[in-house]
């Protein structure tokens, strides 16, 4: 049996591409998946600021220019979601959701996550007209209109702050009266005249007329008292869910679905290794998942060297 | 007590950079110490290939943008070697060189890793005439002769590759028959005609004339046998020690002198951390640095405000 590749890496976030940049650079027949766009959550970013040596970068620009380092050294990419990826001793084989299929010696899994969607009754028909999960990329549909958004980490304030250039107003609903964001991001918000926060709420409700989103009802957690916010646009940034669906075979996920590996990124499963968001973890930054992707990287090196 | 600061990062590299980056970000009111020029290790590399997003840049160039990036939230700057870290209970007490003390809640050490220099008879007299242990910076002193570097690793192959631009030929002396460099560097080591591999061989003896260094005596490692190879410049790339002297007092460090830290960056004193090449890791890379600085400023921000 010829196995095609030396690594196949599944995602091409920053941990994806960062692992091709060093596993390429190592001379290894190297293979990327991407499912979506690549970048990852980067592309959904309006702003990176704390990538250092890069004050202030789009998050697709740093996208695009990790991309480009990252097929550099001759990595290919392929576009097509995983569907499994079968263990078969001293190779792996991944099955793509279109049912084509490929070899590797190890796989390297930087999925991420994927947003939380709101649970409200008829979310999933108005996701896309009238709710979005991406600010940056929709933004500019709510121009001059007034707009919620759901949650109260960075993600969250970030995308607040960006869609203030857009639009008329932005309304913050945070479950608690504190944010989860830094500092810095906080102080903006605060200090943003467009923003108005509304704390202890959560959303209760869809309000439409005739098919379209007019409101958001809200219900204070302490009071249970509902409340419409009146906006044609819901951002909710409730969290993040582990992309790892295609691992349920494997006995390397936590409760939450994210896969556990050691120091050197290596699962319980010989030459199955993760990097980057879907791991467990307790920071997730641009910083740590080029950290893990290089440390994967490495450690597939030395795993077929030996 | 006023103390003066929640932070003080020792050392400005990548890792001590980031940590600034994200603690200014917290709103933590934060110093850096440098001992001498900021950019850390990166200052003595020519080339940098694998910080994703970046496909090649000086390090030089890095270092900057990586400073001009930690302080461009607020973060002040020291220049002077730490002499000492007191542990004051509640905060940390850091006393320079010149007898000037500091105060702080929390200290991060990123004091990196110091080059080892070669140990033969009348290596120190003729550091910086004749050997020197940064090609970037004094390469051009050996414009059109031939010079010797010695080790197989990254440093040394990137540097010798660098080094030919330069100078008529370099000889390089490794102690095996074997890289311990990436793939791809070796290959365009092994495809320089200006280079030759010297295997097998370790340095013996300073070769000079009227104080001045013409040579350099290398003994075979199996025969013995002695060797001169004709040369004006050396350039040892042997490895590098911890710059952890000013820790001694804590009982802190392994036995070579890195820093054990936990997966926070935590040492087992409270308010102690420390990032990037400083700490017992496998992986000493540039991304692998600027993650670890980003966990000890999180967990600071944490402790703090706990």
């Amino acid at each position: 049996m010829d196995v095609q590749y030396d690594v196949i890496i599944i995602g091409s976030g920053p941990a994806g591409l960062t692992a091709a940049v060093y596993a390429t650079r190592a001379n290894l027949k190297t293979l990327i998946f991407e499912a979506e766009t690549p970048g990852g959550k980067l592309t959904k970013t309006y702003s990176i600021e704390n990538y250092p040596g890069i004050k202030s970068i789009s998050g697709v620009d740093l996208a695009m220019q990790m991309m480009e380092h990252g097929t550099e050294f001759g990595a290919a990419i392929e576009y097509a979601p995983v569907e499994k990826v079968e263990n078969c001793g001293d190779y792996k084989k991944v099955v793509t959701a279109f049912g084509d299929e490929f070899t590797a010696k190890c796989v390297i899994v930087a999925t991420g996550t994927k947003e939380r969607t709101l649970d409200l009754p008829g979310s999933d028909e108005y996701t896309g007209r009238g709710i979005s999960y991406c600010a940056v990329c929709d933004g500019a549909f709510y121009r001059n209109k007034d707009v919620v958004v759901v949650g109260g980490g960075n993600s969250a304030l970030e995308e607040a702050l960006y869609l203030t250039q857009l639009v008329n107003k932005v309304y913050i609903v945070i479950r608690r009266d504190v944010f989860r964001a830094d500092a810095t991001v906080v102080d903006k918000v605060k200090a943003n005249e467009k923003i108005e926060i509304v704390t202890k709420s959560l959303p209760h409700a869809l309000v439409t007329e005739n098919k379209v989103i007019t409101g958001l009802e809200i219900e204070n957690v302490d009071t249970h008292e509902l409340k419409v916010l009146n906006c044609s646009g819901i951002f909710p940034y409730i969290g993040a869910d582990p992309a790892t669906g295609f691992l349920k075979n494997y006995d390397v996920l936590d409760s939450k679905g994210y896969v556990i590996v050691d120091k050197n990124m290596a699962t319980s499963v010989p030459g199955l290794y993760a990097a980057g968001d879907v791991t467990v973890k307790d920071l997730r930054q641009v910083v740590t998942a080029t950290n893990d992707g290089a440390i994967a990287a490495n450690s597939v090196t030395r795993y077929i060297n030996k």
